[in-house]
């Protein structure tokens, strides 16, 4: 039987444990202390780092970020004869941290999608992606297979495949749950089914930790653009929902000044210029309030004073158009 | 056996019909030219408004943007024995508009959570929310248990109550689901259960028109602060994500100018005062990419020019302030 270590035995390493346990001989390491209860007879628990290397196969099962902390740290102990596997949720970001240490030493990049929540009844179906990387063909397809045999449907893809569809998917389903999560969004009485899925999206993603929320977001170098382009169209899709005109009889101006201040007479100049001639002026006083009221529809358009030729700049107007866009 | 009109015979129109028209003597009226195809033998097919009320109880399935239309133009046919009921997705706007028209006429508030592909395999357990509004108990009582015993589960509510409600639900749901589809968020090869579920809202809530749609987010007063807070969360969650400082070395200033320029000098001027001595400079010729470079997490600190002692107020500085918040 061949000798499989687990570093990292959280969340994720448990379930690791439960699909292989009884195919090999594990040794277990993990910063905080192991309990012996559920584990196989045959399970070590490691107490050194040198411990874990006494296996060929190591599994790391950290946190994303902690990656390259843990790599560098057992650099020492890494022989030409070790197979290092690692399971992150992103895949581009091992790739270049196995680059940047290893020299003889092969190493797999596979992201199984699951955890303990949906390998609770079973890992049957469940994908995995594999990223052959520097592994000889013999050893790829050992664990290729070997996966198979554990009913995984294995998918095999580049790490860049990986990071750029999963930026767009599984980054996008993060972010959606943690918003829905931010934004208190809870069950009603009167939820449609749909309602319903979006309180399990919550669920479910909010049951990971934060910490893989947040490696998700900014380990992958394709989310950043994904929140971008998410945000942008959150944006234009809020935009079509302001309506055309307040009211179709007229134009709706907010304006910064009170009655008689230098704001309204600048606009009756602008109203003048433009021929304009159906309008009506609302009072807003300072140019935040121009500003909220263009947002939320509740004026066509807004004008404030961004300079004064005897003032200068007008700092308020200066420091809440930072406000809004 | 009592006769029931529907006024508006589309995708709810045609639900409704199919749960009730076996129970009623139902008429029909639709602006388009409605087919006798699938029909009950007692159906009939109004040609003139005044059809519609030779029926006591009046069912309005038609876009809740054209429902004042509707009511307005129907007016001059309501008695005293007629029973109006709306079936609109909002419910403080048909109460507006039936108070609004209406003298001695009942009418109920009814929102029938369901619609055709909710409703193909059968009515059991859909919801409906009733609200008593000006029907007497009688009238009140007969529905509600007409309802129940169409194995609809019925909730009372006011419609205040369920606006509220339904703003952070269904028009959450509707917004998030719209949001996706412009984002154009498709099923990968790596789909996580989450990302399914995400992609079955996407379906659902776009499987509704357009109209629907606009008309959930625009005519429901609560669903504007729905938005407006749903963009808030996503900044506050979108700012958590940039990076604390991009290189923990030293702060990355990005600046409107070139080397040597005002903005440079300025730039040094502040450093010097605030004295700061591990930073970078990145050199960004333009306002918009000082902006563009804070908004993506490339600089820590912007910095541009609003005026000029010179020149005056520096345009593009202002113009591409709103752009950004």
């Amino acid at each position: 039987m061949k000798k499989v270590s687990i570093v990292g035995f959280g969340r994720f390493g448990k379930t690791l444990y439960r699909l292989i346990k009884d195919d090999f001989i594990i040794t277990l390491y993990d910063i905080n202390i192991i309990s012996h209860e559920g584990l196989t007879k045959s399970t070590i628990i490691a107490k050194s780092l040198k411990e874990i290397y006494s296996s060929e196969i190591i599994f790391y099962c950290v946190p994303i970020s902690s990656f390259e902390d843990v790599i560098s740290k057992h650099k020492k102990y890494f022989q030409n004869y070790h197979i290092l596997i690692d399971v992150l949720s992103v895949k581009m970001h091992p790739a270049k941290i196995f680059k940047k240490y290893l020299t003889n030493t092969q190493a797999l990049l596979t992201h199984p999608m699951f955890g303990p929540d949906s390998s609770k009844d079973g890992f049957q179906n469940l994908p995995i992606i594999l990223d052959k990387f520097t592994t000889s063909n013999e050893i790829y397809q050992f664990w290729k297979e070997y996966f198979k045999s554990k009913n995984l449907k294995v998918i095999e893809m580049s790490a860049r495949d990986h990071d750029r569809l999963a930026a767009n998917s599984q980054g996008l389903t993060h972010f959606i749950g943690r918003l829905l999560d931010a934004y208190h969004f809870e069950g009603t009485l009167i939820d449609s089914l749909g309602a319903k899925k979006l309180l399990e999206v919550k669920g479910q993603t909010c049951n990971d930790t934060w910490q893989l929320f947040m490696d998700l977001q900014l380990y992958n170098p394709y989310t950043k653009q994904m929140r971008i382009k998410l945000g942008n169209t959150f944006d234009k899709l809020s935009n079509k929902l302001l309506p055309r005109q307040i009211n179709s009889q007229f134009i709706t101006f907010g304006i910064q000044g009170g009655k008689g201040s230098n704001n309204e007479e600048a606009l009756h100049h602008f109203l003048h210029q433009a021929e304009i001639k159906r309008f009506r002026i609302k009072y807003l006083y300072t140019s935040r309030n121009v500003l909220q009221a263009l947002y939320r529809g509740n004026i066509d358009r807004g004008q404030f004073a961004i300079a004064n030729s005897v003032a200068g700049i007008v700092d308020e107007s200066i420091q809440v158009m930072g406000k809004y866009k």
